[in-house]
């Protein structure tokens, strides 16, 4: 593909995911992506000949993708995995007041719409959060977490953003999202604390 | 009303109620929620003459209580709040396996539909969410918890089930499920704890 071709399916793929982020799957049809990437339908098949599956389930790899190197990016910068986590729940705090409560979870929103209705989407999904499951889990056992108890922390990290995201936009106030993010760290220290005890 | 048209307002309710929670607010037209509540779509708009948007209302409200009631009663059947809460993320868990994976929070999906994209069901949902989390407060502040820790320990346990209901239902699996209940249970023991300690 030369850069334009790249340019344009970047453009599409982008779209689709603001979109789903917006109003999610069932809303968000192909004229309405056609129309925020810039392209045309005929291109929207050209790099998606399956159509709106095979362009969603690219935008939810793509954007699952995306979402675990800004969350572990987040994490990884700071000097403890504690520090890491409190900066992350204040980051998602604050990009949720200053996007008017839009920008949160990138996969949510689709992922309840397809989890009963849409085996291969919901596939797509499963792998999308077993990565960030994954990437989690490593990190708190990086800093001393035990394995098992790791994946389990990793497990009431992802759902705590999940359900801080969701409570904060019907609420449209963020606080949801820095109580949660407490109760994440307050079980990451205890966890820790109980390594350190043990060993 | 006589007795058949509250049978049919609530069987319509009831098929809206299930077509969102297994595909979501965009996907369910009123076809379809006729067709699943042995209706007329001249009868749906008898009963919401503000068609989808009217229906999708009551039935929010209508779910939002009934969800609120049920959650209650099995925290409220227990001994004591964290005997309930166990109770509580333990039956959630075996009504995931029971149903499929289909039967999980009727709010969820709709609400993160429309968080951003329809403040008049946007404000609805909120009215939902309030409610449970007053309930929950109240519950915990009952049973010793400190008011403002209640609070804080109530948006916790509902984050907590609808991240717990979005990773089981992705994954087929509800042992996020029993992952998030541990956590949230182990906050409140933290907090009644604490709470005997200053006392």
């Amino acid at each position: 593909m030369g850069t334009t071709e790249v340019d344009t399916r970047e453009r599409i793929v982008a779209a689709t995911s603001a979109l789903f982020m917006q109003q999610g799957y069932s809303a968000t049809g192909l004229k309405a992506i056609a129309k925020a990437g810039r392209a045309t339908t005929g291109s929207l098949y050209h790099f998606f000949p399956g159509g709106k599956a095979e362009l969603a389930a690219a935008t939810l790899r793509h954007s699952g993708r995306g979402y675990e190197e800004l969350v572990m990016s987040v994490i990884d910068g700071a000097p403890d995995v504690v520090t890491g986590l409190r900066a992350c729940f204040a980051a998602a705090a604050d990009l949720l007041r200053a996007t008017d409560y839009v920008d949160a979870c990138p996969i949510a929103t689709v992922a309840l719409e397809v989890a009963s209705s849409d085996e291969p989407l919901r596939q797509v999904i499963d792998e999308v959060f077993r990565s960030w499951l994954d990437a989690a889990a490593r990190r708190l056992a990086a800093d001393g977490v035990p394995e098992e108890r790791a994946q389990e922390l990793a497990i009431v990290f992802v759902a705590a953003l999940e359900g801080g995201f969701l409570l904060s936009r019907v609420a449209r106030d963020a606080s949801a999202m820095e109580s949660v993010g407490r109760a994440v760290v307050a079980a990451v220290e205890d966890a820790l604390a109980e390594a350190r005890r043990g060993s």
